[in-house]
């Protein structure tokens, strides 16, 4: 089969056999999303060497209980041990001996087939487009910080990153607070932003009219500077919500977070099931989040599309 | 009056007339305890000029209101412009103009005399003793961590640093879960803040066989490499509460934290009435935290025996 890898900073398309299932689930994948992370890991993040992708939509292949088999299915992404402490409490995110599809040490997405344990798979309603449940992931991650926070119709949101999770993050949290307002570098993605709930963009250099007036402030930009004008935005006593992976050591004003007593809260994954109930509902669109789609075996040019000023989601369709 | 000034990086116990007034109690100390602040602000963080200290005791001396004037009291530092939205929902400790005794815009209490807001003014039981008092101030803020963050008896709870604030916070918040360790560098110090509460005492060289184990770490050390072992004690999902003002921007493995979905609670001030109950009670102990007292004339010589190792608090008697 086709894959996209990335071996020891070298990203290619390349064949080779089917994952051998040992008892997971065999999915033929019909889609699939390349992420930031995507970009990263190429770059040497995380140092995974392998198949990346972690945002897909596929159908069950092969699995020991064949009820599953022809399934339209996405799949959560971290693999537990399944004994740990952690994994007994149904928490196998955070499993110390965890696999993650595409991230760490387990094949990712970008391929035509995949394993996953049976586990993690989760059916996908008729109602929900190939392409909306490729979002799936991305929209869970975004949508998990509400369970993390707590918002209400009063509460003052701030979106930092107009990029496509800092969209999601806009959408999804929207649905809380009465106006939510997205920070972001490029006035087209702002437009695309607003067109959905109500989410107000500003310019990042209009920003700092807002200092200390957030309860609420979510950076999801990924960049140093995010941070630092998260820490200006969110008002004393307020929250900022981490939602991107920093790489290396970035440095923080520390103290402002000791003297302004903010709590800082690291967010990475979601449950996928309110994910898929919001993209059915219809109460999170994602479909003009799309820029473009190419094939795997053009899966290269699709990596550098996405990095591209200006581009959301880069799709991959096997 | 004599009081211990800082003036642009030189300190120095200096004559000075008497506070004036203007609607504010003026207050004749009798105690001030040295706080790792003042000897930051006497390095010239803050960039404060004037009269330096925060911890006391003292009489009311002159009030208009003159029901108060004989009492003993202990005093909230921060007063608010009184206005301000922060202000009229009663939190003066994030008002945007507040000034802070001996820290910010306000003249503080290592001097015969102070003022203070009557608002701020909260008489000491009789059954407190004005040793006692004068650590009313560090306790509220070890305490008031409490009222941050949850805590029961199954909460795995370590704080890190085994300074007057590490050792505070640890005998304060011991009070919940069924015990607390303290990670630091003397064992000395270890055995001063384990003969109270269900406190254990772990030598920072010992710390890293407890990665991962502790849902809750306070890091009140004071240093980079503090926080960075906080980061590597708490686990996934846990929550660290940074006690002590870092200066500068020191570099942090901001990646951890969204990986493990950490939360980072920055922690200032406490309420006072709380921690005069403690004391009072005599749930928490205090005398056993100093090290020495100086006359104020010898101020000079406390501030610089309160920066040797292995020192706990200093005193300034008036």
């Amino acid at each position: 089969m086709k894959a996209l890898r990335v071996s020891d900073g070298h990203t290619a398309v390349t064949d080779l056999p089917l994952p051998t299932r040992n008892g997971e689930a065999l999915v033929r994948v019909i889609k699939s999303g390349i992420c930031n992370t995507d970009i990263e890991i190429a770059r040497g993040y995380a140092g995974f060497n392998g198949t990346i992708g972690h945002e897909f939509v596929g159908v069950v292949e092969e699995s020991d209980d064949l009820s599953h088999v022809g399934k339209r299915v996405v799949g959560e992404i971290n693999a537990g041990c399944g004994s740990c402490e952690l994994c007994r409490a149904d928490d196998p995110r955070h499993c110390p001996d965890r696999t993650v599809l595409g991230i760490h040490g387990r094949d990712g997405a970008h391929a035509e087939f995949l394993k996953l344990p049976i586990v993690n798979l989760i059916e996908v309603p008729a109602g929900v487009s190939d392409i909306e449940a490729v979002f799936v992931e991305p929209l869970a991650a975004a949508y998990g910080i509400s369970e993390q926070v707590e918002f209400d119709e009063n509460t003052r949101v701030a979106v930092i990153g107009d990029g496509k999770l800092g969209i999601l993050c806009a959408r999804s949290l929207s649905l809380f607070p009465s106006n939510l307002t997205l920070i972001g570098k490029y006035r087209e993605k702002l437009d695309i932003a607003e067109k959905y709930g109500n989410v107000t963009g500003v310019l990042t250099g209009d920003a700092a009219s807002f200092a200390n007036k957030f309860d609420v402030v979510v950076e999801a930009s990924g960049s140093e500077s995010g941070f630092s004008t998260a820490l200006d935005l969110v008002r004393p006593r307020g929250k900022v919500v981490l939602k991107s992976t920093f790489h290396g050591q970035p440095t923080w004003e520390a103290s402002k977070v000791v003297v302004n007593e903010l709590t800082v809260v690291g967010s990475r994954c979601g449950r996928f099931t309110p994910a898929l109930e919001l993209l059915s509902s219809g109460a999170v669109k994602v479909d003009d989040l799309v820029s473009e789609e190419f094939s795997l075996k053009d899966g290269e040019a699709a990596m550098k599309r996405a990095t591209d000023t200006g581009v959301l989601k880069v799709l991959l369709t096997m």
